[in-house]
């Protein structure tokens, strides 16, 4: 079972005007030809680390199952304390693969496994109502910060921490805290280390938010029951179709080629991507997604030091529901956006509409027919409105949303995004522009270090109390 | 208790070219005082019934309230059927004003209120989990619908009807089933009537994403133990400051100056307003300003009849959260957006940090700080850096978040969205872009009278499979 990708609604031939055309493509060919190279020579370079833990974790999936069983019957809940790229992938991975109502079922009906909570926020309302909604000695708290200076993850540890160690002593606190962290660098190590915690490891070369692949997003699924392995396989696949034929040729290269319609996108004014899942279960895929896209090729510099402000937004959208509150303006506003559509084949369940009101002609057409139908019939229309439209949008299909599919999926987005970048011609892995917001913080607390960004604050000019209304 | 906005970053002395000059302002003083107008002429017409729910619902409330005490006892759960502006809205409120982990609560910290879901999408899977989650027939199902042929609602409604009928008998499913529709139009009231089920009326000039302050909203809030009187007096607070002095004099009156900055930030192709409220309850307030605004507003035609393609992409945010998802590309990225931040000065709870790693440099500053400062420092520092960036921004802010303030946000997007859609001279009340696609859905299905638009999709090209990679 492979996921696949229609395109044809990305083509004048069947949009006009706005549609991309195959000479457009051809134009091309060196600029791709010349992305082909670099994405071949950074992964050979170990410049692209993510495309290798589909192949080189089979010790690191044996010690999280291991512990996973160890661990699991202790606990009444898992809770990710991470934000960003650890917690969005665990999150769309849980949504996908396990049931939409998964905390509210009895421990049976979750296969014995514990609750799920990713507190990814410093609201002071989380973690407060929180407390008062668990046990909260009686869950396994996950600290996931790569660099261990997370303020938000790393804050949220220190007053979990203190509660445990209050309540369960050091050596009971010490069992209700796992960490995911670098191997050597930063404060999260070498707290670990200290205080005797379980802990597993980053790869060094994966950025934060290509890393759902690793223990990042492997320990959180395992702990839910899901089939790590599987997904793990389902990368595989992926990467395999980017290889051989695919290799050089984008036609049979799905993820270069999503990536290159949205570049040629960008370049005639589609500044917005749209992620528009017809399933439940893929809604917070649009969430990690966007930040995979938004933050990787969102750039001011390009690789020659060039001022280029180049960027796409991800925007989420969730099928059936928002063509009753975003399809109006995909259809009608500006042609500055290509929509992503993303279905599957066949869904988990089917459930039928009863033959009750026959006789009024918006309800009689209803009966008989399953649900199944209905939310799929409702894509092939928004389908069709949005081409007939003249806007750009294309489709993406798993056949069913399994371990192995959404490893695909998952994988397939990552490749994409490091191809745009490789065509936008920007560094896709790093991320300089919240560097800005951070030094604020640290500097507004006083943190030793930051007393000239202190200073460049307080000079700022105050507001004017006039544009306050 | 009255929210306020700062809209300084909107202003070239403070974000340099990108920035809006009180020059251009006074330049559009003619088209401001036509809108000022159409505002005042419209509602007077009752063209805007909208505006005077805040006034008109007296009985209704006291109808809800009797309805909520004879009948919470009954039931586990209210469920809500209804998609678009018959969820969003309420899964804002709740989110806002009720715990997050509300359903998870025992019933007594529920103050022995029922639990809330609303099922918002035809996803076969969705409601198959409900049913293994709650006991169905302990729960009470709202179907949202004004026009009554919403096929996603009246869709879910039928397969419930059944259930209840085959498990409680016909007069037990009466019960269980209350309405919220029309007076006079549309099958549901029919419906309604002739099985003698409860029901509660949308005032027939009010739209769906106008409808939050009519029953459809507050009957959920109101099963969940909110003070539905509040929301009405903060929406007439609101309403307060657009008359008066604010009747004419923009910068006394925050709905229409949100409206003009993003009117004259469209113009100078700010094609997205971004809402980022730093708090989880208002998380949910993005996804419903995002249908009003986007609907309202992403237009084909003005109201001349020129094709003008308009419109602003709503995307949602959250602080801190999405700091690690999507800052880098607002800092970094095309200058094509407006960020709205939304904070609030006092939250509901307070938690501190622990002063743990006084001797780790990005671990020590934090040791006594409160999430409550940090929250509200990263969002200071956020605006900072997007400023210095030279990024329009503005800030709303509630002092706390409380039904009044909550119904002054409301009401104050709603106003907001019917300025500016008078500002971009377009019909900001109807939805035309959706009538294809529900269209080709009829005809999918084989609906009679849809015998057309079946032939001309039978006659659409077919797909390329070479595009289906």
């Amino acid at each position: 079972m492979t996921m696949r990708m229609d395109f044809n609604n990305m083509l004048k031939e069947r949009i006009g005007a706005q549609g991309i055309s195959l000479e457009s493509i051809e134009k091309l060919n060196h600029q791709i030809a010349k992305a082909n190279k670099a994405m071949v020579d950074k992964r050979t370079a170990g410049k692209m680390a993510w495309r290798d833990l589909p192949y080189n974790q089979k010790e690191v999936v044996t010690e999280i199952e291991q512990y996973v069983n160890e661990m699991k019957n202790e606990i009444d809940a898992f809770v990710v304390l991470g934000i960003g790229g650890s917690a969005l992938g665990p999150m769309a991975v849980q949504q996908a693969l396990n049931h939409p109502f998964y905390n509210e079922l009895p421990r049976e009906k979750r296969n014995g496994f514990p609750k799920l909570y990713v507190l990814d926020n410093v609201d002071p309302e989380r973690l407060v109502y929180f407390f008062q909604t668990v046990d909260p000695t009686r869950c396994l708290y996950n600290v996931i910060s790569k660099s261990g200076s997370t303020s938000e993850t790393m804050s949220q540890f220190m007053i979990v921490q203190k509660l445990l160690e209050e309540k369960l002593g050091k050596e009971g606190a010490k069992k209700r805290i796992v960490c995911t962290t670098d191997a050597s660098s930063g404060n999260l190590i070498t707290i670990a280390k200290g205080e005797g915690y379980k802990y597993f490891i980053i790869p060094s070369a994966v950025g934060g938010r290509f890393s759902e692949l690793t223990p990042v997003g492997l320990l959180p699924a395992a702990f839910c029951g899901l089939d790590i392995k599987g997904l793990l396989e389902g990368a595989a696949q992926m990467d395999a179709l980017t290889k051989g034929e695919g290799q050089d040729d984008i036609f049979k290269n799905s993820p270069h080629m999503f990536a290159l319609l949205h570049y040629m996108g960008m370049m005639t004014g589609k500044n917005i991507t749209v992620v528009m899942p017809y399933a439940d279960s893929l809604k917070f895929i649009s969430d990690w997604f966007a930040q995979l896209w938004g933050e990787s090729l969102g750039k001011q510099f390009d690789n020659e030091g060039n001022i280029v402000n180049v960027g796409q937004t991800p925007v989420k959208a969730l099928g059936v529901t928002d063509q009753h509150s975003q399809v109006q303006l995909y259809a009608e506003g500006p042609y500055d956006k290509i929509v992503v559509f993303v279905g599957v084949d066949e869904y988990r369940e089917t459930i039928t509409i009863p033959k009750t009101y026959a006789d009024m002609p918006s309800l009689g057409f209803l009966g008989g027919v399953t649900h199944n139908d209905l939310i799929k019939t409702e894509q092939a229309a928004t389908e069709y409105a949005l081409t007939k439209a003249g806007r750009m949008n294309m489709t993406l299909t798993l056949p069913k949303v399994t371990a192995q599919t959404l490893g695909q999926l998952l994988y397939f987005f990552e490749v994409a995004t490091a191809f745009a970048g490789e065509l936008l011609n920007i560094d896709a892995f790093d991320q300089p522009g919240v560097e800005e917001g951070k030094n604020a913080t640290y500097a507004m607390f006083g943190r030793p270090g930051y007393e000239e960004k202190k200073a460049e604050l307080e000079a700022a000019p105050a507001k004017d109390s006039q544009y306050i209304i």
